[in-house]
């Protein structure tokens, strides 16, 4: 029961977090002749939105699929898991700053750092729950907890990869933060429930 | 199960996206004596809130009806779904810039656009669902899936009218907006659950 | 269970009204020197605070209530439902103009016809609901059914009598409002759940 | 059932609290040039979002670990625990206020007098409720009362601790309140559920 409740309550963070994205997108007053070309330069906040919504659902749905193997939880589990929602709502910060300078280095440095240490909370989560098969169902086998670990691996080395590339250009940044999203929604995932 | 988690995911998005409508009905600084023309003034945005709320509701009703009849999610049909959320959640911001510019063709066509893309998402996701009872109950008839087919088609048709009209008088995309959704209200719903 | 559903959604948009409550007190920009009467001159804000997450408490806790004496649910009453909730959706906003303007009799007036709409929505859902027992359930005896439809008039009442005395005094109208929920608080619930 | 619905709208409510802190964190307008010093001068608004995001977090869990002892809820319950959902939705305005005023007494004194009300609230609605094991499971032994008991009274002399030294200095408040948050995350929590 307690393992619903602690779903139920990210579940309204997630959902919560992911709708406020659109408060990001803010248009400066402008008057109707001169809407168009505001519009068209709001372009970056769009992506954001775009950007992060997918983002944040990647998070969700790997959550979903994480907590599916998990049969109860603990005092720690509980807490790490309010340190990954702790991230999770700190997301439309670092998207606003990305909208408002959009394909600048600093912003896209700590957007990525976000979802860095998101991703890397998520995996100490994981591993807390799996070592042992602590928290997790006995039935989940070896290979499994290897794919699962794998899919965090190779998630953070995108971002480390959107860090790096960030130096010689902001926008390739973009580019492979968007591959890493649709590799993950296109590839089999890692755990099918 | 985890269909009732992606449900619930689901609501808690409307349920925000709709709440949120309200923080768009804004009035500009003004002193007491000028309150009652500056609130008179601001009909465009509370017409925008109920027209926007009634709307994201006609979602939110008609997910919940063909979810009734869906028996299992699958990874792709979660995906179309979050892709439907995210142009719920967006639904806020066009609302906004039709409050802001009342009447003007631009607003109303981004509005309607975004109206007829969540829509066209929403037909998606059941025709994959409903696709040789992919994901649907098999007892659901032939003559249902034709009716929300159907459903689907008309409403698109009122927003592509609505563009469409827009084009001569934006005033008149609200009348066929508001009809659209009064005949949705008032018909016969395509499925009764 | 498509009860549950519109029971969960509406808790989902209660929940996030009362949250956004919050957003509306705003203290003007200042220096830390003037920063107590900034804050002295802005408990009007609080007021206002208090007293909707106290009256859209009322409606959650009356909703609720009703909500057990439901069967199911069908079409009419679920538009109804969510017209009920988009008066609850827009109740921060004459919040806000009350709190921007404070002990002045239009956005007392606005607050209350609010409120008086939510509460007369609320009480044509319940005669719905209840006429023939509809949607309600069929040990629910006359007499209850006629102590809620008492709890609904009196509390129009006092809505009517808040606007009526705001011709005279705009303070006195918060008195009444004031006074009606300390009683719907204190009083024996219409229905004990 | 009705436990369960009054757990999850103060789900809601804490979920949306929690995750509107986000909106706090807002850096002044700039150009790219200066937003690294602009960002850095921003911390005290992102120390206190991390803060509140803990805090409210450590109230949700003991809500959540109490409600677990609960059996049945009643009139009174309810609107004990609507007063303190009124409590944690107003933690998000001197969380704001602490962050605009960095290292001050006034919003510090205003900070720890919201979580001093809030802990007593919660303190109330606990012991109506364990009181002759009113709504409590009877099986719930006089000791881990009285451990609960104890519990709320540490964590309301550290808020007393945290205001009496605001009086020398503002920054050792944030201090007691850190080892306080800290303190209960770590030790031994009063129920294991």
């Amino acid at each position: 029961m307690q393992k619903s409740r602690l779903e139920t309550f990210s579940d309204g963070v997630f959902a919560i977090a992911i709708t406020l994205l659109v408060l990001n997108i803010r248009i400066p007053q402008t008057d109707y002749e001169h809407l168009l070309p505001t519009l068209l330069a709001a372009w970056p906040q769009l992506l954001g939105y775009v950007m992060s919504f997918v983002i944040v659902s990647v998070y969700w749905v790997s959550h979903h699929n994480l907590f599916h193997l998990i049969r109860k939880v603990d005092h720690p589990s509980i807490w790490m898991n309010l340190l990954l929602l702790l991230f999770i709502g700190f997301i439309p910060f670092p998207t606003a700053l990305m909208g408002q300078f959009p394909f600048k280095q600093m912003p896209v440095i700590i957007y990525c750092s976000t979802l860095l240490a998101t991703n890397l909370i998520g995996f100490i989560c994981w591993k807390y729950a799996a070592n042992g098969h602590r928290l997790i169902d006995p039935n989940v086998s070896r290979a499994t907890i290897r794919r699962i670990d794998f899919s965090f691996f190779i998630v953070n080395l995108f971002y480390l990869l959107a860090i790096g590339v960030s130096f010689f250009s902001p926008a390739a940044s973009y580019v492979v933060l968007g591959l890493n999203t649709l590799l993950i929604i296109l590839r089999k995932p890692a755990i099918e429930v």
